[in-house]
This record gives structure tokens, C-alpha cells and sequence, in this order.
């Protein structure tokens, strides 16, 4: 990629020149400062819609208990939150579209594996490490803090302090500087010397605690086996690639899908659904050769004009700017076909469901903040009254988590390909004796296997010198050391023709944060009526609505209730999802079945009796139309399922101007 | 209900004359025996499937991944399973039947609550007391086991020891009849007294532990705040249903309902996916009038002729009976109506994804295994190679719930309903000088009002004793004492016509395991062909197979190609779950996807070219017929939604006969 900053180039170099950790810790902190200045700067420009008003949103998802804190007669747990019937459905929307969207159509594998996660797996995917942040206490008060955080706004505080000397500014400015590398000892004398206090209560504070983001939990009765709460899905399915390569008849590439809840403790939830304890992701993990991330219906995403965020234009202090997705890859500021394709899926997914397109782009993650496994990776962002929100992740992930399995458990995890051409490789292996070792070992027979079949070249050879000295050689299986003997093993060196060659997959990862995309699809689509500032409700896509219809008989009496049953029967033996709604005026009624997103509702009244017609009214534009009763199923279907728009069903029906009700 | 049984009614007697604990606990010791004798007799006469290999399905289902044990790689943890796309794709589908067959077709609520949950919610609903369990571990080992199991297994040995003198075999039938009853400190001394040791390894025991069987984390980053992963989703409900009710405009009946994991750390997990750790239940808590039960729906399912094992037969050694639905609640076999109408939806349920109906009875509790809080159960149990196995329970659990979080939130759990005429009722109330008492206490203010409002009569009147002699009273809040003024409270009697009354709902409890329905599905439907032992499938009905058709063109040769991509992209674009097997010759590919129950295979040859058409061969009975590519998508839309049959289709095209394949 071609890109202009001589700040991230010099980041670069200094990495490639193995400059001093310190140096290029610096540099990028002064990128990082420049990024959130330009950040600011952004937003300041085009401010999140200045005419949203979040408090009239939040009542009505409350009022009308699209979510709320669980819990709540007992107090409430910060950072979980319960979906209430139409958050419920409409999460259930979401996650139908996304599976018809990915697993349906791209025929993946789609897997459901278990939350409870025993240590060596996590310790493995880094989770162990990654996941554990410094903390301190108010001794006090208990109140917790994160220690990076809190050392970081005090200094940052008394770097602002007319009071601080020059002198002084200059170390705590370097210390901010320094602080992502510093150790637990370090980040400990920082806290005395610079007498650091609870900056809510002036508190002293405790020593640093090492405070990992995983809940924990002990699997079994013996108390023996640590267990935690998966903090991603992704895991589960990594674990499982030999039995998935197998099921897809050993062919790559493949993606495997996988829906279901994870789990961090966070510090401090905050932000409604946007930084939870409890949420549901949707992973995908495709795999893929290497050397060949091209994909096959690359062309038919090509086209689409995305808004792309470069870690380029964000250095170089440059906006995003819209372009097509084909001439992104062709340029190569996506890296590749396959990753180019996801994120050309991703915006359609987002849009399908309800995701403004004007208030979505892809940013590109920089250098300094991609995981230390990927090599490209870039964000699906929402605009919202928070600001731009990472809902969607898309990530090269390369070969890191199979190679970590693969290396904490012994066991390949690896694909073939044809080669070429064949080749002739030199083979030189350990052999064993197996029915020898069998009797010999009886239990501990197929450690030793294992072991003597993962034995690399320089341990083979070790082993070699070792039986030709001695005739024999150690293992240590269990702790213990086991003997074994030359007639146990034999040594081979000779030549093999090959046809095919072992590779580890790479992995592109899109990862769903469903949680987040719902609470888009509410700001986006959150609407006050133009005559009415009490009349709220949601615009959703008919596809996400919680209840596709509404059923409101003018009124109550005598004549129109078997038309009630009848179409009470129609719509739920069609699996329908309908609201019966028979109180208070039509008008009422509206404005209520608005509230919950019903984008649909159908009125019986007389002249039903006489002509069995209904009248249909459109959420968004309250626009009616009248229909006969036996066109009603199909019309509704093609209407919530994206195949008609409501302007073509007018067009079919004509409008019907009704006496004003509302 | 009338019951022949003597041994039930004389607990029942035993019961309600307050006969000594000892007294009743040998009674229904006596009938649990000769339960267990009545279920041995009935398994023995009526032996599981005979013919059924087990080994042959679970070597199916490991090979084609359906399921398998959650990280294998690393060892494998006992009680965890993955499902593979099959076992996944399945399990969705069962799930989406559910859905439609509740949720949608009854207009239930559906809700999504978190699985971490604070203590006291737990503590409320009786499962930190009901969920402990006494454990002892052996002290070399570290193994454990379930107390009260490991003294009766021991004691039971010893009874049967012909060494074992007469006096010494009372006293171990005695203990074995108090078990149930006896507290730590009593299983203690039997421990030491009888000298029980590891049944394993001999080794000395510890002490008696309580042993909780809910997973324990602790929620937020201080680690005061308990948390634990819900063991049922009932509870998440049932805190939720002051806003539920609200969401339904106040009315009742309604029902609520869950799909989610629940987690219990089970001491010894076994049999596959019928006593897992971890384990997704779909339950539904019907909120009822509990002085009327009747069910509006009831007529629809009245004729339904079912399996039903009652307790009185259950005592009386008799065997279950086939009994119209109508008739058993006529004869109060079945409590009432709503309980009945559950019975009849489970039944048609069950039935609709693939349980064999022959193999399916509904087990009523007898009074000795009810939970205490439930009037009325019924257990649909499918007969398995494991024996009778609990699918659904469908239990009438009251109102205890309600008033359990009631009690512990002091938040009122009612509804409302009319009268039947107004009446007056003498009000005699403490009404607090509101404004007053809140500039006095500022913060307790709510909590000192929200202790004045659930004041009962009899401490009403002691505060207006208190008032009258000392013109103040206290109240302890926060643990700290506080006084009460007499110009902050009015103490009031009127009388007052009311027209409503509140009550606590009941509630009627259907609970579906979603793992053991899916063991009953592969057990009810897995076949071995007549001609080829070797050739294993499942018969599941096409509404639950994981993929819908397979699409396999008769060779690889070019002129096919463009019929592959044109046939591909039309099932993918109407959202039909299909597989493509171009690999191997079409008897195996046949038999390679009736393993994973794709119960439709479309091939195209060569012919297709001529005249646009295929055919589709149906896996169970091995029938072809032919149709053109456009008839297609209806034609599979109709056979796996169980709108249309098999043999309805066979006759609108006919049976097509191509050259044996197979």
C-alpha cells in the first residue's frame, strides 16, 4: 500500500531498523494523539445527527421493553441487559437474515460449540495473557480502577496544572509515553512515587492486581479444573478444524459459522448495549490457502461503492472517501479477494437490515492497533450518538490460532494441496515398534507414541547418538522418565516422491457484534412524527420487525368477530407473527402498534362483511391500500421478506383514501 | 383424582394427620420400591428397541460430526458437546419448529435474559438451598461422590451380605429409609460409624461437603458481587413479570417464553446429550387466573388419543393407558384444561419433528417426586435404549415463583381482574406525609416509604400504639434505626368500593430439553438398510434435516456445468439448505448424504440438457420421479415444510424408473 505519512513510514522503519522499544513507542504515541485529534476533529464537523434525541429513544425501548437491565427488582446487574418480547424477535430477525445471508447462501458450516472453556485452550489462543489488565483498588471503598487508565488521566491532569514544572511535565509526559510496556513493578512505582490516590474519594490505593476479563468458574465436582466463559466463539470452532476439514471432504477453502453468547467481565459497562458483560456475537472463520486468497465470486461485489476509511487517509489526516470495492482491492488498499468480498457482504448484510448506508464506512486498522496476529483488518463503523461504533470486525487473522492449537496439543492442523509437480524429499523418522511398546508401556503406550512421532530432526538425531552409545534412550511421560530400549525404535533415512504438500490454513475472521448492530438499527431508524412530538417509533426494515402485522377490527361489535377468528386463524397458520390489538380508537392504535415497528396493520371494518376486502396501512408512510382478503398472505409475505416494496404493492392496488382516523 | 392405590392414600393420611416424619418416610420409601420394581417389570416385558445398535448410531453420529465431545483435542471435558453442521443445522431446526409451534401459532412473548445471575435472585427461587448436594471426597484420589448414593449403595451391599446379622440388616434398612431426611452432621456419623470408605480404591473419605450444582463466577471486577449461570431460564421470566404483564396491556391469561443455555455442574455426566453440563431448554411459563384454568383452545385438542401413565396406575402396577385427551381431564386424571391443552401441543410437537409416537408417553409425578411447589406434573418420556429418558416436563407450578421474588423484593408480583359486583372493603392504611419524610431522610427516603407501604395490619397497629404513647415509632433501614414522627404518617380507616381484586397468576410450566428430544430423534429414526448393513442413515422428517437436498450431476463432463451453476444458485437464492457431491459414483454419493439425512437428492444427467428437467429421489423409500427444473422449488418447499407428502407428489408425476444406480 502506498501510503503518505511520514509518520506511520517512520514508525515502520524504526520497527525494521530494531530501533530502541522506546523510540518507536514514542512514535507511536505521537501517531495515536494525532488520531484522536483528527478523530475529534471529524466528528466536530459532522456531528452525530443533531437532531436525534437519544433520551425520547431510550424511553420508548424501555417503555415498550424492547430491552432493559436485568434484574431489576432486585437492583439491576450493570453491563446485562434482558431482551424484552419485540427486542427478543427482532434479535431472533437479525440473526435469521444474517444466517440466510452467510450460512445459507455461502453454504457454510455452521457449528454451535460450548461456552464452558477448560484453561489450556484459552492459555493457547493467548486469551490467558491478553485478557488480564492491571487494576487497583480504593482501600476504602473497594471501588475498582483500571491501573493504565488511572495513571494516564492523573498525569494527563497535572500536565494541564500551571502549578507542574517544566521539568515535571517532561517526565510525565515520557511516562505516558511508556506506559503500554511497563511491567507490574513499574506501574507500581509510578503509583508511590507520584502518590497516586482514588481520584474519587482521595483514597490511598492498593498494589497493582492482575485482573482478568474472563469470568472463571470450576468445571466438575473436584474443584480441580479451571474453567472460563468463552470471550469469542471463534475458539470452539479453531479446536474443531480436523473434524470440519474432514466433514467438507478435506477440500479448502470453507468457512465455518458460529452464533451464540460470550462473555467479558469489563471494568466499567457503559453505553447501553454497546459495552456489555453478556453478548451475542456471529462468527465467521473462513479458510483459506495462503498463497491464494483470491475468490471466486469476487465480481459480484466488485461494484459496490463503499465508504473506506484507510489507516492511509487516517495518518495522512485525510477523510474516508467512497469508492468501488473492486478498485480497492486493485489497488490494494484491501489486501485481498477473500477479505474484499466479506466486506462487501458485510455492507450488504448491514444494509439489508436496517443500517443507515450514509452512516456506515470500513476503517482500516493502523499498525499500532491491529492484534499481533493480523495482517489486515478493518471495521464495519456506525455513526451513532456515541460516535462511530465498531459492529462488525473483519480481520486476516493469518495462520496464528491453528498454530497455537496445534503446538499446546501436538496434534497437526494442517490441510494438503496437489503440488505442481511431484517431489522427491528426504524422509528421516523415528519408528516405532508399536505392539513392543504396547506391551511394554501397556497405559502410557500411546503417550509415548505421540511423543516419538512429534519428534523433530534435531531431536531424532539426538536420539540416534543416544542408541548408538547406549542402546537405549530417556522420555519423561507423566512426570516419570521411561526407558526405551533400540529394539524398540528404529531409525529411517530414504527418499519419498510427494504429491501433495501440508499447509496451515490462514483464516479471514468476520466477527458480528449483534448487540451493537441492534442498537444502530434503533438509532437509525428512530423517528418522531412531523405532526406529533409524543407520536415515536421505529422505521425498521418489515424484514427485522419484531410483528409483521397488526389486526385492529374498527370496532367491537357482534358482526366482525368471526373475521377476527378467520384471519387470526390465516395469519398464524402461516407463521405470521401478528398482533390482535381490539382497545381504544384506531388512531390509538396506530400510534401503539407504530411504537413497536409493526409495519404493517390491517383494518377489518363493514365493508368487509359485504366485500371480504381489508384495508392495509403502510408504518412509514401511513399510506392505505384496500385488498381482498384471499391476497393477503402472499402480499404480506412478498412485503416482509424484501420482495415487494410498498409502492409497488400501491401501484397494484391503488391508494384508498380512508376517512381520516388518525 | 381417585386412586385404588392404599399405599398412596395412606401417605396421603399419613400426611394430613401429621403422623411422625419417620412414619410417613417409610411409606413413601415403600412405594418408591415398589416403583422401582412396577419400572423394571415394564422395561423388562417391553424391552427398548431390539433390534437398535447403538454402537452403529454413535459411530455414525462421531463420523459425520453430528456431535461431539467439546475439545477433544485437548483431552475433552465429560459433560460438554459441539455440535458439527449437521448436529447445529438440526438442532436450529427443531428450534425454528418450536418457535413457529409455540411462540408464533399461541402469540406467546418471547424474551432473551442474560445466564449470569446475582445470588439473591437465586436465593429466592430455592435453588442456592435445593440445588446443594452432600459430596465426600476420597482423600488419596481426590474423586468424588454424591453422599446420600454412596451410603445407600454401600448399605445395600451389606444387606444382601449373608454375614450381615438380622439386627444389624434392620438398622441399615432403617437408615436407608431415613436417608432422605437426615441433616450433614447425621450423614457424618454414619460415615465414621459404619466406617464407609472409597468404593473405588478403599481409601479413607473426607468429611461431608456441601456441593452446589450451579457454576459460581463472580460478576463485576471487585469480586463482592456473586454470580452464578442460571440453571433453568424460568427465573429470567419471572423477574421480568411486572413488564411483561405491562407489555400486555395487564391482561391475563399470557404466556412467556425462553430458548437459552442453562448450566449444571452435574456430579457424574453420562449417556451422550441426556445429562450434559451445559444444555439449551425452551420453556414456556403460562401465566394463569388460578382460580380458572380453563383454556379456550382446549376443544382442539380434546380428541388427541394419548400415552398417558398416571400416578394412581403408576401405584396400583398398573401400565400406562391410551386415553382421549378430553376424557382424561374430564375424569381429572389431568388437573384442568390448560395443563391438558400443554399436554395435547407437546404430544403434536414431539410428534411434528420426528418422535416416534409409539415410543412417547406422558408420565404423571406421584405425589413422593413433585417438587414442592408444583400441584401437578407430567414428564413426556421417549423410550430409548437408555430406557424411559424425561424430554419435557409440564409441570403447575403454582404461584410460588411469584410470590418467592415477591417476598424477597417487596415489589408486588399481581394481576388484576374484575369482580363480579363492586364491594366495600375496610381500608385501614399508614399514609406517609411524603414531601416531609423526603427532606428529612434525602436518600433512605424511598427505602423508609417502600417499608411504610408493605407494612401489614397487626404492625400497623403497633406503630399507631406507639404513635399514641410516644408520638414516634422507629424503623430499622439500612441497619440503621431511624425515627418516624407522628406529622410524617396518618394512620387512616375508611371503607372503599372496589371493583377489581389482585391476585398472584399461577403458572402452568412446559420445559423442553432440546439435547434429549435430539437423542430420542436420532434413536426414533436412525436405520440400517435392508440389503447393506453398512449403509446407516437417519429417516428424520424433512422439517428437522440439516440440509434439504443434494444436488449431484451424473458426471463431471462440461455440458453439465451450466445446469450445476444455474440449479445451485436457485436453491441458494430461496434460501433451500442444499449440499453439491460431484465426487464418486452416485450409489455412494446417495449413500454418503442419506447418512447426514438429506432427505431429497436432485441429479442431473443428460437428459436434463434436452428438456429442462431432473429428477429427485426421496431417501427413504429410494422413489424417483422426474420434473421440470421449474416445478422444482415448490415442489421442495412443499415436501419439507410437511405440506405435502412423498406419495402426493409420486402421484402427480409419477414414479420414475432410471437404471439401478444405487
Amino acid at each position: 500500500m502506498l501510503c503518505l505519512s511520514v509518520n506511520r513510514n517512520l514508525v515502520r522503519q524504526l520497527k525494521s531498523s530494531n530501533a530502541p522499544e522506546l523510540d518507536v513507542k514514542r512514535a507511536v504515541n505521537e501517531l495515536k494523539v494525532r488520531k484522536k485529534i483528527l478523530e475529534d476533529k471529524i466528528l466536530e464537523l459532522a456531528p452525530p445527527d443533531a437532531g436525534f434525541k437519544r433520551a425520547k429513544m431510550e424511553d420508548l425501548i424501555k417503555r415498550r421493553f424492547f430491552f432493559d437491565n436485568s434484574f431489576a427488582i432486585y437492583g439491576g446487574i450493570a453491563g446485562q441487559f434482558d431482551f424484552g418480547p419485540m427486542g427478543c424477535a427482532m434479535k431472533n430477525n437479525v440473526i435469521d437474515v444474517w444466517r440466510k445471508h452467510f450460512v445459507l447462501q455461502e453454504q457454510m458450516l455452521e457449528v454451535d460449540c460450548t461456552v464452558l472453556t477448560p484453561e489450556p485452550v484459552l492459555k493457547a489462543s493467548g486469551h490467558m495473557e491478553r485478557f488480564a489488565d492491571l487494576m487497583v483498588k480504593d482501600l476504602q471503598t473497594g471501588e475498582c480502577f483500571r491501573l493504565d487508565h488511572l495513571i494516564k488521566t492523573q498525569l494527563e491532569k497535572l500536565l494541564t496544572d500551571p502549578k507542574t514544572s517544566d521539568s515535571m511535565k517532561k517526565e510525565y509526559a515520557n511516562i505516558i509515553t511508556r506506559l503500554d510496556g511497563f511491567s507490574k513493578e513499574e506501574m507500581n512505582a509510578i503509583l508511590r512515587d507520584h502518590n497516586i490516590k482514588s481520584p474519587i474519594t482521595g483514597n490511598d490505593l492498593s498494589e497493582a492486581i492482575d485482573f482478568n476479563l474472563m469470568f472463571s468458574t470450576n468445571i466438575g465436582p473436584t474443584g480441580t479444573i479451571r474453567g472460563y466463559l468463552r470471550p469469542e466463539t471463534a475458539q470452539g470452532i479453531f479446536v474443531n478444524f480436523k473434524r470440519l476439514l474432514e466433514f467438507n471432504q478435506r477440500k479448502l477453502p470453507f468457512a465455518v459459522a458460529q452464533i451464540g453468547n460470550a462473555f467479558r467481565n469489563e471494568i466499567s459497562p457503559r453505553s447501553g448495549l454497546i459495552r456489555v458483560r453478556e453478548f451475542t456475537l456471529a462468527e465467521i472463520e473462513h479458510f483459506v490457502d495462503p498463497e491464494n486468497k483470491n475468490h471466486p465470486k469476487f465480481e459480484s461485489v466488485a461494484d459496490l461503492e463503499l465508504n473506506l476509511y484507510t489507516a492511509c487517509n487516517q495518518m495522512d489526516g485525510k477523510s474516508s472517501t467512497v469508492i468501488k470495492l473492486g478498485e480497492a482491492v486493485k489497488q490494494k488498499f484491501i489486501a485481498n479477494e477473500t477479505l474484499g468480498y466479506f466486506i462487501g457482504r458485510i455492507y450488504l448484510f448491514l444494509v439489508k437490515v436496517g443500517v443507515d448506508s450514509k452512516k456506515l464506512r470500513f476503517r482500516q486498522h493502523m499498525d499500532n492497533e491491529m492484534a499481533h496476529y493480523a495482517t489486515d483488518c478493518w471495521d464495519a463503523e456506525c455513526l451513532t450518538s456515541y460516535g462511530w461504533v465498531e459492529c462488525v470486525g473483519c480481520a486476516d487473522r493469518s495462520c496464528y490460532d491453528l498454530l497455537q492449537h496445534s503446538k499446546a496439543t501436538n496434534i497437526r492442523l494442517v490441510a494438503e494441496k496437489d503440488l505442481p509437480a511431484p517431489k522427491t524429499v528426504n524422509v528421516f523418522e523415528i519408528s516405532p515398534n508399536k505392539s513392543f511398546i504396547g506391551k511394554q508401556f501397556k497405559g502410557e503406550a500411546q503417550k509415548i507414541l505421540t511423543k516419538l512421532s512429534s519428534m523433530k530432526k534435531d531431536e531424532i538425531e539426538a536420539v540416534e547418538k543416544q542408541l548408538h552409545d547406549n542402546d537405549d534412550f530417556k522420555l519423561i511421560i507423566n512426570n516419570k522418565e521411561v526407558t526405551i530400549t533400540k529394539e524398540m525404535v528404529t531409525i529411517k533415512r530414504y527418499d519419498k516422491k510427494v504429491h501433495v504438500e501440508e499447509f496451515t490454513p490462514g483464516v479471514i475472521e468476520p466477527s458480528f457484534g449483534i448487540g451493537r448492530i441492534m442498537h444502530s438499527l434503533f438509532e437509525h431508524n428512530f423517528k418522531i412524527r412531523e405532526d406529533d412530538e409524543q407520536r415515536t417509533y421505529f422505521a425498521l426494515p418489515p424484514i427485522v420487525c419484531p410483528i409483521k402485522c397488526s389486526l385492529l377490527p374498527l370496532t367491537n361489535q357482534a358482526p366482525l368477530k368471526p373475521f377476527i377468528v378467520k384471519l387470526s386463524n390465516l395469519l398464524a397458520s402461516n407463521d405470521i407473527a401478528f398482533k390482535l390489538d381490539e382497545s381504544g380508537s384506531i388512531g390509538k392504535r396506530y400510534a401503539r402498534t407504530d411504537e413497536i415497528a409493526v409495519p404493517f396493520a390491517i383494518t377489518i371494518d363493514f365493508d368487509t362483511l359485504k366485500d371480504e376486502t381489508v384495508t392495509l396501512r403502510e408504518r412509514d408512510t401511513t399510506q392505505q391500500i384496500r385488498l381482498p382478503i384471499t391476497d393477503l398472505i402472499v402480499t404480506i409475505n412478498l412485503l416482509t421478506s424484501n420482495l415487494n416494496r410498498w409502492e409497488e404493492v400501491c401501484e397494484k392496488y391503488g391508494i384508498f383514501e380512508p376517512q381520516n382516523l388518525e
